[in-house]
């Protein structure tokens, strides 16, 4: 006997009851997409390094599981999906009617240290939707991403959606004083302005060598966003200054426009909202939790530019991801998981006889369905069967196993029965048997069962 | 603009069409595994490398994709899912009632060279029968997956099963005079006997150092097996030979306990078939097309070893696997893939009015489902809608992008019919309009679209 092997670090063994929630949010996902008119795709698990480097930011690049094949490709397991998407579109070129409605449900997977909502494998809801540049389609991404909140039993108490306009933002920052070649920096300590204390918010500002009037602006950012939006008085008076009046008054007009009638109060504009991955062009929004860690659910935004520079046509784009690891907690959390996942089967086969071999028989009789050759689909679906493993032939232990399947009915096969040509069909709820002939018996389980004639 | 991106080597892009025969593959392998009272698991993409190395044999060994972790831990991409459900198995140690029936879906990773059937990531049903040694278990196995391809609508005409079993194999080939100690490497040539022609397979005889005696046993085996299998006549000579005959009758007693009734006449045991993973000990079989090129759409067998390998108590377990790329092609040769798989949405919206806010607020509406806060379960599900996303307000043409799009109803929002508070109604098949007064619109659309009062 070896040591005990172990899964790798921050990945997960789906058991029965685990596989049954992520099923649950899987189907969910799905489901909402296909009402919303998304069809699925999926692409590679992996993609070349350099897919990745293009435009995903420096810290998804830092967190890749990179590889390379037996021909010497360097490869990447796909940290993120847009990636494949923009990459998908460009190479099919102006060959897809527009807009183009997606969405996957892609695995992907990110080296960073594992902790509560962080895993290295994790499953994410994706959609995208391409070839349009209008509000429209901004606000059916919000809605698709509220909906399946909504359909899961969350209601708009439960979470937050703050947004921002990348483009704005800059015009923003450069009339208050931040100088433009300072921008992409400006954006990096914005990202990471809430999450550091003051020391080492100092430190970040002097390292990216900002002058002192921009460490000042910055540190005001980081005071201010900590306090509630109604008291951010400094804030709002540098908003009003006359240099960016105009641009203040474009983000609350898109407020307006974004706004969903179901979103209307937890949907506001953020500042210090920037999103972390490079190719963000426009609108860029944020879901989070409106209680406890406030943990992000889910995000997205504008990528208009990111088909164009992986070799295709010039295509706007926008979209989101949701990982089903924090949205798992929050639903844990609120009390909103499925408690019984895991259905029985129809019929729990008890054979009493002393004929083994008629469990198998009747077993594969009634897993059976009906296939129609003529018009090529399944007509009658066979049924959900089970029996014990267990050489018994006792009636009663056998009853009880089959309670503890949760079996709809039983199907007893007993010798004096057998003799007389019929068998039992017990209801497990209602505890009532009664009689059928063996050579109707088939039809009338699956009657019982719920099916109508084949 | 730089080079166009493309995907990875043997790898696939599932667009939508792709995508929803997948997801016909993938869910009837899960609806008959359900059937057969199988609960869907699954386990991590990666798994530490040293798991392969253990017990899956060469050839498998030499096609991972392998990979280091920050932490310099050597982990592979899952070539198979066997040893995951060993892994987990053997970590859980007592703690599962038995018998464990699971099955799960995942891809799977080989680095081999892409060709017909064979990609470098394919997804992979995996179904496993757990705790049980009895040849209830085997059967169960063979039962499950002949009735997915039944369920696709193949018949018994369309595929072969062969079995074998390793442990009465070595005993036969021992009395048939290999030497003990050559018993490995008579698996090894006799798994590649009839891919190779004849020089290729003396030299490879003589490369293992088999005896002559020896060489001209394999040899018989391999133009034996060329041949039908009533024309085997001198294999049969050898397999009555007195110094083997219990052996084989065992075998062919085995041959009636495990042919299914569905199965009888193609369920048939080979002296060639071996597997090629190592940790088979016991019952081995392989479904193969009929016609055609003869490939292998499902194999497995049992693994009474690997759990206790792994570090687990000692527990026999029995499974398969069959993979996506090959039952496609098989399907999709017989005719039996699904032509139209995308369905269209419910309703179509046509916004003819001057507020272009409706369209939104009517979609977002009807796709919305109602979520019971007491039961926590939804309750009446959203509607599948969709809408043009152009400025259009031409009536004629936006019917023509409902027809497009195979939707089921039109909802007309046209000016002169909101001013008197009504939409209008249209079945797309029948061309038949009806007019709806706004208040009553929802609960009526959704009724006519199949739904009861929520």
């Amino acid at each position: 006997m070896t040591d005990l092997f172990q899964g790798p670090k921050g990945t997960r063994d789906f058991l029965p009851s685990a596989m049954a929630v992520r099923r649950y949010i899987e189907d969910a996902w799905r489901r909402v997409s296909t009402r919303y008119g998304f069809q699925e795709v999926d692409g590679p698990t992996f993609e070349s390094l350099e897919l990745y480097k293009v435009k995903s930011g420096d810290e998804i690049v830092s967190q890749l599981f990179s590889f390379t094949d037996r021909g010497g490709r360097d490869l990447a397991l796909r940290p993120e999906f847009t990636p494949t998407v923009a990459r998908m579109v460009a190479q099919l070129g102006g060959g897809l009617p527009k807009p183009i409605k997606w969405f996957a449900i892609p695995r992907c997977y990110r080296a960073e240290q594992p902790q509560k909502g962080r895993l290295r494998e994790f499953i994410q809801w994706n959609v995208d939707f391409i070839g349009d540049s209008s509000l429209a389609a901004d606000r059916e991404c919000l809605s698709v991403c509220a909906a399946l909140l909504f359909e899961m039993g969350l209601t708009a108490d439960d979470f937050n959606i703050s947004w921002n306009h990348r483009d704005l933002m800059a015009e923003l920052l450069v009339g208050l004083g931040i100088r433009t070649d300072k921008l992409p920096d400006t954006f990096y300590v914005l990202d990471r302005l809430q999450k550091l204390n003051d020391s080492e918010r100092d430190k970040l500002l002097v390292s990216r060598e900002f002058l002192s009037s921009e460490q000042e602006l910055l540190g005001l950012f980081a005071s201010e966003m900590s306090k509630p939006k109604a008291e951010q008085l400094e804030l709002n008076k540098r908003l009003s200054a006359p240099q960016v009046r105009d641009t203040y008054e474009k983000i609350m007009q898109l407020q307006d426009q974004l706004a969903l009638p179901e979103l209307a109060y937890n949907f506001q504009w953020d500042i210090g909202l920037v999103r972390g991955l490079a190719y963000y062009t426009g609108f860029v929004f944020e879901v989070a939790d409106a209680r406890g860690e406030n943990r992000a659910v889910a995000g997205g935004g504008r990528y208009d530019k990111l088909i164009e520079i992986l070799g295709g046509k010039p295509t706007p784009a926008v979209g989101f991801g949701m990982g089903d690891v924090v949205l798992e907690i929050l639903l844990s959390e609120r009390g909103l998981l499925p408690v019984k996942p895991l259905g029985g089967p129809d019929v729990f086969i008890i054979n009493a006889s002393e004929n083994a071999g008629l469990t198998g028989l009747w077993a594969s009789r009634l897993r059976r369905s009906t296939f129609d050759h003529e018009r090529k689909i399944t007509v009658q679906s066979g049924l959900r069967v089970e029996h014990s493993y267990k050489a018994s032939k006792n009636i009663g232990k056998l009853l009880q196993e089959a309670a503890h399947s949760h079996a709809r009915f039983a199907l007893i096969l007993a010798p004096d029965e057998l003799e007389r040509n019929v068998v039992k069909w017990r209801d497990m709820q209602s505890r009532t048997e009664i009689e059928w002939p063996v050579h109707q018996a088939e039809t009338l389980i699956r009657a019982a069962c719920g099916q109508t004639g084949g």
